[in-house]
């Protein structure tokens, strides 16, 4: 383990959590499954039509991979402050299944064909059975939470609490993302408040993992905060890290070029280009963005602006600044482990990654 | 008090339940409510966004009305349990501001134009907007769970666990339907497997609401099982009523004329007739059913096969024996109140309503 990258942790890791899913939500429901999961039926269950309309497009999701960093990150808290993985391991689901089932709605909502080299899945399933398979894993994962005989009561109620609160937060986020998108409320946006948009759409995924770890694992109420703030902050820079490298990537990006010019997002980026450059470059490089056009040459003019601007380096620093400064909190608090380092290069993953 | 219908005694509840929605959810978010439903913000909340995108499409929905008797029957359970109005007035929001939330994802799912004389939510809000909107009323009102400071942590979780478990089996049932009305597994069908398919579609949030109230009101394990099978059973015997009503509708019924037909529902209508048509008259109707035509004589003769099989009466008497089965159990159990009459009134309700 010692020595060992981010990259090759989660790598290894992966399989551990994929089977974990598949212990709670099969792949193939059977009378004794449907039952676990749904209770005793007063007629009869039908066990093809579940796994047709729940399970294959669940798994079909599932099986394209993905980072799975947030149960890492809940793994880490977890053994920082004490815990064996295995105490924790039943609720990496959650914001696992839970962030799976937000691509899969945001993919309906913002009409793309592809995710993860295949099709989207409400263009294999249908959007009807895609929006519902989407929404159920909001709420799958949190059977273990349900079934759990181990941690007391008031416990498992913090933790239902977390997971509300998150959603809640994910939810408000989605919405100003695509409010602003639309351009239907350009004048609403600045930094603070793109920046607040992003904890809430991207943080709050990143907290409620850190938070459930942390609160497994007996920390303060002041300390789970801390660790959630850190959370939320390397989810913050991941989303910086997101838009920098969909304008300026390497080979290993697999999204498409300026994807985000294309669907008008008002990034980081865009707002600190929008602050520093003059009215004719400003009027022009909102002109583009409302176009939502995917043509190169205009995708490639509307680059030139926000590099002329250095708006890269800008949000680069930012997101550095971002996750130091939150790091400092959980240093004071962590005893020196493996977990902590970890945790540590956590924070320089999600801002140097090239993919 | 005394003598007073079901409708009436849901009309004058509804301006109550309304108040109540608008305490936790306000028509416009301020500083102190966003701060409220989302916490401490690191950066800056954007609250003119935040009514444009949750607040506006929630209310321009909730305005159109609905019968509310999700909310109605928690309170009677509650109070005939012996607990006040006043002690589950907070939580009869859930089942309600949910179900809507199913609504509004229904009617993205089903591609249905109007819902309660308007235009549906993603007709005006776009369908981004409108599938965000909806997922966003499963968590929203579970805020009075996070909030509540009265109630043990220990009764806490078995709410949570009951509004999980309930939202779990909505998803299944809403799968199946989805699956089914597509004509996918047209095999799979029978009228066990529909009748289960409802108690998890239409069944569980009547559960939630019962088992709410139950809990609150310190009703034993037995008993609160007891009081939800009953409210299954009414929420089962709405759905065949609603069946019904689709087909031999009078005047005071809301919806489109034959649309079962035509989105080609295998209701417990059509799987009796299947059942008991001659192969010629069986045929017919399946053929009808997968063109989904909305052509006046094809419904009307798919319509003539049905009636000639006597089902309609068939799902009337259904309906009728379920609720009143299942009330024996509650009769038992639930001491002579007011409560108690209007709860036995609301079986009769679900079975004989005209809209």
């Amino acid at each position: 383990m010692k020595g060992e990258t981010i990259e090759t942790f989660l790598e290894k890791l992966r399989p551990v959590i994929d089977k974990k899913i598949e212990e709670w939500i099969p792949r193939k429901y059977d009378d004794r499954s449907m039952k676990f999961t749904l209770g005793e039926p007063r007629y009869e269950n039908s066990v093809n039509s579940a796994t047709k309309s729940i399970s294959e497009p669940f798994w079909d999701f599932f099986d394209r991979g993905g980072k799975k960093w947030r149960p890492a990150f809940m793994i880490l808290v977890a053994e920082a402050l004490g815990k064996k993985r295995n105490d924790v391991l039943d609720f990496v689901i959650i914001p696992e299944v839970i962030h799976n089932g937000t691509l899969v709605v945001d993919d309906i909502e913002d009409g793309s064909d592809m995710r993860r080299g295949k099709p989207t899945l409400h263009k294999i399933f249908g959007m009807d059975i895609a929006i519902n398979a989407g929404s159920s894993m909001y709420f799958l994962p949190l059977i273990v939470l349900i079934k759990n005989k181990e941690i007391p009561a008031e416990k498992l109620k913090k933790l239902y609490d977390v997971v509300v609160q998150e959603m809640i937060n994910v939810s408000f986020g989605q919405a100003l993302d695509i409010l602003w998108h639309k351009g239907d409320d350009p004048d609403e946006i600045n930094e603070e408040k793109y920046l607040q948009m992003c904890a809430y759409k991207t943080g709050a995924l990143a907290r409620m993992a850190a938070k459930i770890g942390a609160i497994i694992a007996g920390a303060s109420e002041k300390d789970v905060e801390k660790i959630a703030e850190f959370a939320e902050c390397i989810g913050v820079a991941f989303q910086i890290q997101d838009d920098i490298l969909n304008i300026a990537a390497g080979k290993k990006w697999g999204k498409e070029f300026g994807e985000d010019i294309k669907e008008g997002k008002r990034t980081l980026l865009v707002i600190h280009t929008l602050q520093n450059a003059d009215e004719r470059e400003k009027k022009r490089l909102v002109e583009i963005l409302n176009m939502h056009t995917g043509e190169t040459k205009l995708l490639q003019e509307a680059i030139d602006i926000i590099k002329k601007y250095d708006s890269l380096e800008y949000a680069k620093n930012y997101a550095r600044r971002l996750v130091e400064d939150s790091w400092r909190n959980v240093d004071k608090i962590l005893p020196d482990t493996e977990a902590k380092k970890k945790l540590r290069m956590f924070a320089n993953f999600a801002v140097e990654r090239e993919f």
